[in-house]
């Protein structure tokens, strides 16, 4: 048992983006107080943040004095560089851990680890050049995607292979970044688990949400999904067991493909995560304060479900929609609305189902 | 029509207490951005505001400086100088308007007003001094209270009169400031409503609280209350002819009592109310963001209740409470849990009865 962390204390972010700002938010409702590390200027997470830092995470004095500044470290988003991430480490406490940051900067590494767990993902390969791209294509076949193995979100770095494609074009448009091909999977539907787990190995998951994308960026998510109670029950399992042998502490977003052979792990998101914003009117305790009360080392909170749910995401001028929304607004605080940037989203409730 | 104030606005807060910084976090859901003013150093709401003043309502620069910086200001608590006010109001406007202010500064005028319009209030006499006092208490009788007619508030300044009361103690214990006697009313039960009124003059209520206090300090409110459906209307069309009246723009609190001769008013607030805490767990729209949207200029929320609730107050070492509750929690990053001192509360919820 470690000790929480008071009422008081100040916790740091990593990134400044609309996450940190609803994580930010969260933690207020604890007594926490939140300092952010960001390099841009102006983030979402500012307008709501005790303290914050603009500085390059590669500003070694920066991330010195921020170390410094706070009772413990977390992050909104997971490509924080190794470097920044062990300078902070010799001063504080970063939770969820490296190993857990690790393996999902990596979809080889990603897949390695879910693999190694027993669960199940879509057929994979390194593809470092055109020889690999080559060899995995005889393996795996087209339709197939090819992904960069670092840094990709929201579709960005991705390329769909058909027969038809040109393989030295693809490789070109890659500029030989390492990539991994991924057998494409003919799912039935994609769904989300928000789980989180504390310090003392507590895990709780909320109901999975079913997913649709829209251009690559997720669209809504839907609350309860529409899929057999054992699916569901068997979703909640796969996220407790991925929590469990990371040893991990925070929230973690789980994304899985529906298909005939059962469920196949797309993704996972060491992090709060967009297909989890619905618990933030749909639930006794959101996916933030939950993160929050499980990296301070608190007990979980109550995470049930006292309505049913649609968190419509708003994209680019999607966001004029604040002048007609009657509830379940929430605006990002970002000033350009340029097409393709998530701006904010609308929770819609409704009785339980 | 108004043209509503859009995302990115900057809202001035005089005061940075709990209510602030709730005001504060709603704030950001809409994608407004605070601005806080406050005299004392860290208060509640400078852990959740983009910018905050630290300066004494006395300072013309700050105030100058403070209204120019914001595109609109309101407040969090009634006793703001006058002075200060007409400062801002040479720059830039303020909702709720001085009016409401002004009434709600003075118990006489208060009561004046509220009479004025056909409602009910307990008996009262200005007080003062001595010889007031015992003209009062020849009208009014015991038991009663006298009260300052300004800057009162959980009790503070109130002294209740028996038939044995030293009538000169009291008035030394006064020191002369100028009071209010009022009739003690042997009322059922408090209740109150949270109303707002947008610039357009749609209202929006809701549902009737009811209150209980301990040591003077409110410490629970139930939603729904216990009366009948009838008095709750009653109770929502008082609230509703109160804000009419004032051409209010924002929320009120109005606290009443039920007695067996119906309604009487105890007193309003011209700002988002302890008693309306119950509304961040329990309604799809909360009290905080609905005064923001009306000051703003927006349409109101959807106010519409999804659960039951029972609001806690934690008053000094209540607030150790935050290593069990495992929901419904919200702390107001004060450092020290002084006795009498309000630290936080609890929002517990369930199905809608």
């Amino acid at each position: 048992m470690t000790e929480p962390l008071p009422p008081g204390s100040v916790i740091g972010i990593l990134g400044g983006g609309q996450l940190g700002r609803m994580l930010s938010v969260a933690a207020s409702r604890l007594g926490l107080r939140c300092h952010i590390f960001e390099p841009s200027a102006n983030p979402p997470a500012s307008h709501v943040a005790e303290r914050v830092t603009t500085a390059s995470y590669n500003d070694n004095v920066a991330l010195a004095a921020f170390a410094k500044a706070v009772d413990l470290v977390t992050f909104e988003f997971e490509n924080v560089p190794t470097e920044a991430l062990d300078l902070i480490e010799d001063t504080v406490q970063i939770r969820p851990s490296r190993q857990a940051l690790a393996i999902s900067q990596d979809r080889i590494a990603e897949k390695d680890f879910l693999t190694s767990i027993g669960l199940t993902v879509a057929p994979y390969a390194a593809v470092d050049d055109l020889s690999d791209l080559e060899a995995a294509l005889g393996r795996i076949g087209t339709p197939s995607i090819l992904k960069t193995r670092r840094l990709g979100y929201d579709g960005k770095g991705q390329h769909r292979l058909s027969e038809e494609t040109n393989l030295t074009d693809v490789m070109a448009a890659v500029q030989d970044t390492p990539c991994v091909l991924e057998g494409f999977v003919d799912f039935e539907r994609e769904i989300s688990v928000i789980g989180a787990r504390s310090t003392d190995g507590e895990v709780v998951c909320y109901d999975p949400g079913e997913n649709v994308h829209r251009d690559g960026i997720l669209d809504t998510t839907t609350v309860p999904a529409n899929i057999p109670a054992s699916l569901k029950q068997d979703a909640v399992l796969v996220a407790g067991r991925i929590l469990n042998a990371l040893d991990y502490v925070g929230v973690m977003g789980v994304e899985m493909f529906v298909t005939p052979q059962g469920l196949m792990i797309n993704e996972i998101a060491p992090r709060v995560h967009n297909s989890g914003h619905w618990t933030q009117n749909a639930c006794e305790v959101d996916q933030f304060e939950q993160h929050m009360r499980a990296v301070a080392g608190w007990p979980l909170g109550d995470g049930s479900r006292h309505s049913d749910a649609v968190m419509t995401n708003l994209i680019g001028d999607d966001a004029n929609a604040w002048r007609e929304a009657p509830s379940g607004l929430h605006l990002y605080g970002k000033a350009e609305a340029r097409a393709g940037r998530k701006m904010g989203h609308i929770n819609r409730i409704s009785p339980k189902s």
